[in-house]
């Protein structure tokens, strides 16, 4: 909402309540952002109306010139948008009127607002899609590039915060490509979707005019156009679809946000962000704060929020169009610019952030990270059952921890106080590079399978590696 | 988000990503909206410091007629907001150290922007539950009083949305009453608690100036200084209680607005609507459309969401102050612009609406909605347990639907048929009418207990009957 | 929660925290249900750790008659849960050892309970989504052949709720067939999504072990194995993609409760429920409520409430498993649970309401519904532009409303005060059933483009016709 | 939901649909919790009937006892609870019935089960509330304890994560106190709003016995009767305010557990959960995991989306009862349960964890934390504008930075090239004793401050200190 909406709020008591509300039931303070997709949608429409006799070619050549010409206005800031006008959709139309007169007034034969905005919806959100891949291939590709480079780099691996067992951050940098992989599919699952163009669906019932609907969604490039006008006009699935996939997206980002937080901490200093994405303390002079990765992580809540809302404002509605669905835009629009701006700060922290490895390398050595790796020997060398290994490691464990010591530096009494298949050969092994390069797993942390998993990732994009 | 805002992300992809971000990180676009109340703040900041000795008073009085200046360009459009100066405040005190010098860089000893903002916040919320408060005080008043005029009118009273029992429409009217009650209380709970005043917490900590915030609380209207520094600056309770409030309110007004567009529908034909608050179709001319009602209703969907979107963002939260909670004040200021707009537009409809009586008064009768009549008649007049009257009442129905005839169209030989109790005598008593004035039970739909509860609820306002 | 946990509150005071939290934490109570897919993904599991030699045969074989054994005993109920061994997966492993020795304790080799639950998520909710596919079939299936049969069916066409221009009853329904064919795409992309095996990812990093996870995919029906062992124990994409699944789907079961509700009010009078799926009033012997069209449409709710929680819950954690996801199953138990209800509710409404065909007709033309037909009329046969024909439209519905008549009941000199183009011959053609037939443009609402629906709904699902 | 009837499941498809839906729309499964408060308000209603002459003295006794022993039948577990039979009035009635005979029947006489429910819910909520409070109480108490002890305790105070000044221990908790003290203010006012009695309400109309609502009202401890009958039986305002007042309790719970989460890791390691709250891992031996306070966080997911769920459900309701209402009890069960849960854990975190406070001193030294200090000093004893020394603060920040340095430890030099007014004086003083001491503003971190805030508490409290 802008500054000057907002300051007229003050004046709510000075105005009579029909003008009041006037004025804010106009949708077109938020709907002109469809303005481009909305001519594009009626450039289409005149040129299926003149394919079918509609309208004349001079009057087709008539409204396209007009159009194109509001276009322009609008473009270079000209455009008188009118209040009393209500939405995008009149105010394009009457300024086509007064531009080519009477020929205007055809323009709207065979369509409705119902279906006329739920073009230009899925026109723009369409659009909406390709500027989040593009986004999310460049964090990807970012993501990618400095896995390969951290392939080798050891850290520790956490579950429930707890150092669980070393990882290398390529690895764990390798998760977050996953995650952004899968969104990658919503995303496009999303336009998939909503690749059906509701033009000529009318306002719920078709209409008699004799309209080549086919030619109309070629034109825009759809894949078809919609299946039942009534459901056409009633529909918001594809933007429910986009609000969800922004969610999971703004998820993954806010876990990942999360542990640049945790990593940026002073206890942690495993990371020191781009100063580009950090401020200072206007009293504290000495913080540097990660903001970029606050406000990465808050507006997850903002982006699930705009999912919520929509879903509660299309609940229970009876068909056809409803008014209530003027309220898809705002939770669209507010999820879709924040969600752009989390992907590109992401994108810098990612490029930009310096990893302390000597830090990572030393705490990923704490909480006797490498246990499991005993408890793995026991199994493999002694041919011990596993819950009985896991038993006895555990049992060393607390030894080392009474003496306050590492879990490699027990020594042989301690051992045979323990279980007498435990020997120094078995600790001696516990190293973290070691441990690190045996989980060969497919999938596991050692280096040359993060290395395998970066190959792959490549391969499946079709980019060199 | 403004017109000039959602433009400029077209272009993404033409900056480098670090202007990007700090494009969009910044506050300022949103955050202005506070400048009053952040003047304010720190007139009441400065008069302390000077009243403890940190300022002369020269220096008290220089900063004062400065913020006091640039209050006025401000309100004149004159300011001019600094995206790179970051919010509203740093942009203030800049723009003061331009105008008065040295003194300007005073202004922020002993607070930092963490209880500044807080303040801001606080003093802003209380201004706009005064706002939504006056709005439910005139949608209650009208709502009183049209449930006066209205106390005799005799409308179908539902559950399930089936015809259940003839009810007046003054009766269903102060429901809404009820709500629009709660909803004052719930409003000046959340005032009540958020009473409180952050400025002096400074940081975090405290500071180590000898500051006196008793006085600061009591210069800006405030019960008392906030009791702990750490919780001051971490606590956005008072918004979640301000968006608690408002989802109800919401809930409420989409309640009244989905019966406004039943009652509007053909079938209903119960009301019409002022055409100042329906609009028109772009393709059937014939349309009237209770737009407004219907964006009441959808709004609440809006709002909850906002509700919803703050709570998500301030889980799990470290203490103190995130940045994360910068995303407080977008769903507060959405919240409170949908909230507003839905009142007023009530309010409209609530003055404006026609009924059409003799349309109630004909559904009231059908669907045999005074069966309860008769089972009560039965217990009252021949001694039936109730539960045994119901199933006599309930044959009674069923003969009356299979002769298709209403319940008091019975005859003699209808009735011996069911139970010899139900006497001629029993159904000539099952008017409107009767049915009505006989439900005289405390808060009943008879009209004279619709006066009263008028005239209670009057007298609790301290109106004039 | 069971009624046994329930009751239970009521001691809270009465046992030490530490006891009552042990018991409250342990998920047992509801991670049980997993039983059968635990079981299964145990199997697989011993059948590739014998493949790869870390089990012999024999104790392979052990392994899974014991298990198997074990799923005998829990499906008769002869199964002993225990909540101090915390999970399902401990008290099934639990009940190996105590069956077949030392041999049970090799079982956990080369996972950890994080790979496990995760499989067992998986394997549940495959079998859950098939499950809502065979509902939602069966629903599809009955909307069609209640389509077909209502293709020429003539009721009022709503939007906003008001009448706007004569439908079909089976293209109204035909629009529901659309929402439940997106469904179905819905769900099968979610499907597709999960099918990935989590096996053998162990707590986080991969193990040692040298699994052949491909084995163990393959074994379980998935397409292939986790690529990121970090992200296999992290995610829980699936299960949010499955409520947003399902909150769609309820959101447009919602819609179609609603107008069943609408429908089945004495106003309307369009639609008599079926007795099984509505019940009586304690107090009022004539209702006949649509009960179970009220609980589909407040579902909705719960089932969005149930997304939104999980996505809270995942909202901001670090990698990689935190004890926090095991509040991934309560929701989608819940969602799943009311929405095979409320699918299931709807095919007995569907399949046993009774249609007031009558009443549809005649409403069908309250609000001059065939208003459009005369401007399309204007526009076709005397070439007026559009916008001219709505307005002079507009005009004969005024002048029929002055007059109380219907728009075809205007007379010569009626026409000749608002347009000469408006001639008698126009207003004869706006029967009904003239307008419902003059729709034929692609997925309108003319009979036979309600069939040619219904015939190509049939061939996309390869059923006879 | 019960393992019996998850399980139940799986045989939808081997029932009919009729079968199915009925069973599942019976609440009996869930309601059944609210017997005790339905028999209470039975045998009000009872009492009140024979007072105002609907019922003898002796069926007024009969009814009494007949209820009091159905209670202990209920009590025993001996009770069977009917499907069929729907709700838990429904079943209690019919066994009265069976009890005692025709005088139950006459039980139900005034009322309906829409007030019925209303007050059952209520006097449930009434006690969930008084079992919230007492747990709240004893987590407060817990924390004012802890935080008396630890008041001198110096800890590093976080913002953004990111250390900022020292502050105390104690301080910190007291933060929680105030969070906690809210919370108790809003279970408060809930409390207060469900404080009317629906009794006599009926089905939405009122009712034509003479019932004494006052006197019902009075016998089951309600202030008064609700004052409208419609609303009544649509209202659930209450159960919105519960789930409110439970959703900001569990967003402050789960902010501490993320402290508690992040303390416990080994880079931090400010904290030892008790082992009774901890929990192992199946696979790695050395791990504690600090389960309980994931679950805490994690609930707040939950307890959110209940809110959310049933403010979803409520959204767009008609007047008066429908039963899309039924929802409401699941989600306040659910979160109740959550919240329970969540404080108890919390409670016994409190009360057993081990602080490490050699550790937090270490910290709290980290990142120049009194940089603060600094700009504040040369402010007091220097007389340079704040602004001003914020930036000359900076400058020594960066200085030790680069020189690797703690502030404190910049020599002469180093200070002569940053400013002449930074003394070696100015940083003697700069330990974290002094810096904490110093913080002596109204709500700060200085120790005796932090003694007088538990003071305070105890005093508002009614406690001894």
């Amino acid at each position: 909402m802008s500054q000057a909406t907002n300051q007229s709020w003050g004046g709510r008591f000075s105005e009579p309540t029909d003008a009041f509300v006037a004025r804010f039931t106009a949708s077109v303070n938020f709907d002109q952002r469809l303005a481009r997709q909305d001519i594009q949608g009626s450039i289409a429409h005149a040129t299926m109306l003149a394919r079918v006799g509609v309208l004349t070619e001079e009057e087709r050549d008539a409204i396209i010139n007009g159009l194109t010409d509001i276009q322009g206005e609008i473009e270079r800031g000209e455009f008188n948008w009118s209040v009393p006008l209500e939405d995008v959709h009149m105010n394009i139309e009457a300024r086509l009127t007064d531009k080519i007169g009477i020929t205007g007034k055809k323009l709207h034969t065979g369509r409705s607002r119902n279906d006329q905005v739920a073009t230009d919806i899925r026109l723009f959100m369409r659009d909406e899609i390709d500027v989040i891949e593009a986004e999310l291939t460049r964090l990807r590709d970012g993501m990618i590039e400095l896995a390969e480079r951290e392939a080798d780099t050891i850290m520790p691996g956490f579950t429930h915060l707890q150092a669980a067992q070393p990882v290398t951050l390529g690895h764990h940098l390798m998760a977050y490509y996953e995650m952004l992989r899968r969104d990658r599919m919503r995303f496009a699952a999303a336009k998939e979707r909503l690749d059906e163009c509701p033009l000529g669906a009318a306002a719920l019932a078709g209409t008699g005019f004799d309209l080549d609907r086919e030619a109309t969604a070629k034109a825009l490039g759809f894949a078809r156009p919609t299946a039942n006008s009534l459901d056409t006009v009633s529909d918001r699935d594809f933007a429910m679809d986009y609000l969800h996939a922004a969610s999971i997206a703004s998820i993954h980002l806010s876990r990942l946000a999360e542990e640049i937080i945790i990593w940026a901490s002073q206890p942690f200093g495993f990371i020191r962000l781009p100063d580009s994405l950090s401020t200072g303390s206007s009293i504290m002079p000495q913080k540097k704060n990660p903001d970029a990765a606050e406000l990465v992580r808050g507006h997850a809540g903002r982006i699930i929020g705009a999912a919520t809302a929509l879903s509660i404002t299309m609940k229970g509605l009876p068909l056809a169009y409803a008014k209530d669905m003027q309220d898809d835009k705002p939770p669209v629009f507010e999820a879709h610019g924040l969600l752009v701006l989390s992907l590109a700060s992401m994108e810098g922290m990612i490029a930009g952030a310096e990893f302390n490895t000597d830090r990572m390398l030393a705490l990923a050595g704490s909480g006797h990270a490498t246990a499991t790796d005993l408890a793995d020997w026991l199994v493999r060398e002694a041919g011990v059952p596993f819950r009985e290994a896991h038993h006895i490691t555990g049992a060393a464990v607390a030894r080392a921890d009474a003496k306050g010591c590492a879990l490699g530096e027990l020594t042989q009494d301690d051992l045979a106080a323990i279980d007498a298949r435990v020997t120094p050969e078995a600790l001696a092994n516990l190293t973290l590079e070691g441990s690190v390069a045996s989980r060969r797993s497919y999938g596991g942390t050692a280096p040359d399978r993060v290395r395998q998993q970066v190959t792959e990732a490549r391969r499946a994009l079709g980019l060199d590696s």
